[in-house]
């Protein structure tokens, strides 16, 4: 089984609703890399609707959101010529997510997250991604991930 | 109690996992107005964790999210003069979503939602809105609102 990003994060960052593997409660969203795009599959579950037979959007912003920033740390560690997992921590937060919803996102098979980076500059990752559910492409989005500094949340 | 909008969406239409009423699973995010502006709280759970002690970005984005689309139909009821409630339903999709992460919203407190229309065309109304913990505000919003067409999801 390869291992993605999010899976060698450091124990104390692992707790992200989004993405974090040790969050009960979470949507456990995990970032591969396929060539020179990452991917990731989440599976909604049946009450993540917004009306019959669609899934939430708040839900798709979350994909979006940490599938990004999951392909901002990845890039952060290969860029770095470096393994995930290896310190010091590389871990983006999320200075500012877009998404549009292109089409109602169908509820109850995968969705195929695709994501690639289009800007890196000092602590900033630019990533553009899309969804899609059985082939078709749903929702668009852009996130600006911010390398998380030594102080976060401190002031 | 005052009835927030999402109270009065008919059956078929309230169980979003944002904001429907008949949703088990979901966070019953309730859009009030509070003059010209409307207004929505919400505590996020222990779990709705970014790091330790911060809220996910993904449910910041959703309260964002549900109380702007609710705000849209709001302000299309009171722009036809009509009662939430009353038929032909009045319900909105997110066209798209767009959200700043100003700094961290600290986890354990409530937050206050605050919105406002800043445009109305059509079928299409823009809302800005901020989400505010403990009085500071820590994440701005931008919703482009679609009135849901008749066909939706058919196509």
């Amino acid at each position: 089984m390869t291992l993605a990003v999010q899976d060698r994060y450091p124990e104390s960052l692992a707790y992200c609703f989004g993405c974090g593997r040790l969050n009960e409660h979470g949507h456990h969203i995990r970032t591969l890399w396929d060539g020179d795009e990452t991917v990731a599959v989440f599976t909604p579950e049946p009450f993540h609707i917004a009306v019959s037979g669609f899934v939430y959007g708040g839900v798709l912003a979350s994909l979006v959101d940490c599938h990004s920033t999951g392909t901002a740390a990845a890039a952060a560690y290969r860029a770095a010529g470096r393994e995930p997992g290896t310190e010091p921590a590389l871990r983006f937060v999320t200075g500012s997510l877009h998404v549009d919803y292109l089409k109602p996102t169908p509820l109850g098979v995968p969705l195929t997250i695709r994501a690639r980076v289009i800007e890196m500059k000092g602590r900033k990752v630019v990533v553009e991604s899309t969804v899609y559910a059985e082939g078709v492409a749903t929702v668009t989005g852009k996130v600006v991930a911010v390398q998380i500094p030594e102080d976060f949340g401190k002031s």
